[in-house]
């Protein structure tokens, strides 16, 4: 806890998904809300197959997903989905004549029956 | 919102995502439950490493997900869910000799703390 | 019903993410809580783009996704949680001097609006 989810459609070619990572990284560690930075867990899919809407404009999207532990008020995920928010529609120069969507949700992770354990740490 | 995810394992060679997230999105377009065609985000994903059940029979499955802003009832979940259903259980001839399983799921955005921009739109 | 997610990361060379699915799955099975193993669909997914916090230090993670429909009681969801840990933690020989997280996250399908077929069963 956290996990975090970055989708990004194929045809964002200047979007690096491993300088992304480290920006949505440090912006969760910002945040003050996770005890320890060790804890935030973060990947990037690129997304090949797509299809946005019916219409055949060129189009892409990000989608960030953060899970989290559930308990956190719906002010601190709303606080945390902006933040994210303002990174990911940063995250490099949008290729001209293409509608992209930026989208991150916040979704709770049942914290009764989540287990871990860390090994080498 | 929404967002479609159509996962399908890597052994059903007839499968076309491309074409099958086309026929998704106007499932979708044509329940009358989406404001703009444009917010319909879908992907697919061929899933490479699966196993089905512990038996050494041949078999495969089509997952798609579909994630709706929280507040729509359960009448119109579960008729979005057959909807989609009709469709991906007709998305291509499946081989012979494999048990194919194809499912929908419906699930929940929280509403409160989705944030989302649009670029170049 | 159910379906199981597996990731891990790509430095993880000694996974074998199918064999790993067969011990999960005959975990679930084991259970006692599926009335089919033909129900139990689980899939592994590489993950190539990660990044665990924002220290330097070379980190992994494996992360197990149990979704199961609705109506579980939470003593169930964390036995099953702690039956894939305890199979999760143990995958492999993990690689000298990377700090591993291996976590189990046990969530709902929403019953309803769940439909399903299957196909030369």
């Amino acid at each position: 806890m956290p996990h975090l989810h970055m989708e990004y459609t194929a045809n964002l070619p200047g979007l690096n998904a491993d300088l992304a990572l480290i920006r949505l990284n440090n912006t969760l560690v910002g945040s003050g809300q996770f005890a320890a930075e060790f804890d935030i867990k973060s990947r990037a899919v690129k997304v090949e197959t797509f299809k946005v809407g019916t219409a055949l404009a060129e189009r892409a999207f990000v989608h960030v997903k953060l899970a989290l532990l559930s308990g956190r008020s719906p002010q601190i995920k709303k606080q945390l989905s902006e933040s994210l928010l303002a990174v990911a529609q940063d995250l490099c120069e949008w290729p001209a004549g293409v509608e992209v969507q930026v989208c991150v949700e916040i979704l709770d992770i049942d914290r009764e029956s989540y287990t871990k354990t860390a090994i080498g740490h």
